[in-house]
């Protein structure tokens, strides 16, 4: 049974001010909450109708799991995880830096494929979307649990990585398969539909495009398949 | 001024079946309705506020466009569009085919991404969303006007295409960046969980993955960015 008070707190989760304010985030579905109960990550509570075969789930009905779900169509569990400590070493060979991302599922995308091409850190601007959204949570498919997305001041935090070439995304850069991208390097992507900020593009930085084919009208590409044309190449 | 039977109309070209029976479907956004107007599409009818710069536009208040349009921010312009009539003609040095795809922002983005990559063609199995889905419409950017999506009975109609060799995405195939993709091919993806039908993996195909990193745990990849991981490979 769930009472109103659990309802209303776990569906006010959806916003970044109360998921702050309660230090805790939701994910649902069978795949993301087995992933996240075998990482480091620390569960408060899990509701689950009957089907779930997990453990320690206060068992509730398809109808109340669709009154607390953030899902059309709801997925046998639903946790509500605490928000871990931010930690400050960031490492690897890549890092991906994302200013103002504003789509949920662009960022869950985007997740999921440094999960596949083993970069660990994302740097997000603060003006970018919470990673801890219900919709970017779930497009990321579990890849959160090792994934670290940090947010940052993006214009000064680029200056902690003198060791690291920056590269930024743009219409008219030069030809990504001629690059040679031996060193370590931070791949910079903007906003979906206003790109990168003068301040980003004035650093220091090697602009890079992907070349579209020669009969072709496109004006852009999104930009998860462009990040991982990029990682795909490194 | 909207009549109640316009924006009802209008707002019944959400279901799949409305677009059939009326022949019409909605495209949003100063962006996507100037490509349509632009292209071989026949316009039936425009709504705009008056801070749209095209002609032939009703002019409508804020509010009345919030009543009509498919998002949730409104941009300037709706128009009705007249559905093509289907051609029969498909060639391409590569052609897309999707089996059971069901996210509309997938399909949007493989549609986009095929034009800027020069792809004419996308073949999808009956099962699949509707390409003329407002979302679909609108994360395809426009691109709609320039690729073509069929709907067919893909493991009949794949045997049309004796000259294309067939290529599958799975977990365990030939690494992608090893294949020698010289003749005329066929790019086959699955749905999103379900992947490929054994009726598709037990013809002729050949099997290909993308690579994760050795210390990856990521299960998958979105199916949009293995789809342009390839064709940026072509």
């Amino acid at each position: 049974m769930l009472t109103n008070n659990t309802i209303k707190k776990i569906r006010s989760l959806s916003l970044k001010k109360n998921r702050k304010a309660e230090g805790l985030f939701v994910a649902e579905g069978e795949k993301i909450v087995n992933e996240l109960i075998d990482s480091a990550f620390e569960i408060e509570s899990i509701f689950a109708t009957s089907e779930w075969k997990g453990s320690d789930a206060v068992i509730i009905s398809e109808k109340e799991l669709s009154r607390i779900s953030f899902l059309k169509t709801p997925n046998k569990v639903l946790a509500v995880v605490r928000i871990p400590a931010e930690s400050n070493t960031i490492s690897g060979e890549t890092i991906i830096a994302l200013e103002g991302i504003s789509d949920p599922g662009n960022l869950g995308t985007i997740i999921r494929l440094a999960d596949w091409f083993g970069v660990e850190h994302i740097l997000c601007s603060e003006n970018s979307v919470d990673y801890l959204n219900p919709k970017v949570v779930q497009s990321s498919m579990g890849s959160i649990s090792r994934v670290k997305v940090h947010y940052v001041n993006l214009d000064t935090d680029l200056n902690n990585y003198p060791d690291y070439k920056r590269y930024v995304t743009v219409m008219d850069g030069d030809d990504y398969r001629e690059i040679d991208f031996s060193s370590k390097r931070i791949l910079i992507f903007g906003n979906e539909s206003k790109g990168i900020s003068e301040s980003v593009l004035d650093s220091e930085v090697n602009k890079i495009s992907i070349p579209k084919a020669q009969n072709s009208n496109a004006e852009s590409l999104n930009i998860a398949v462009a990040c991982g044309i990029f990682l795909s190449r490194l």
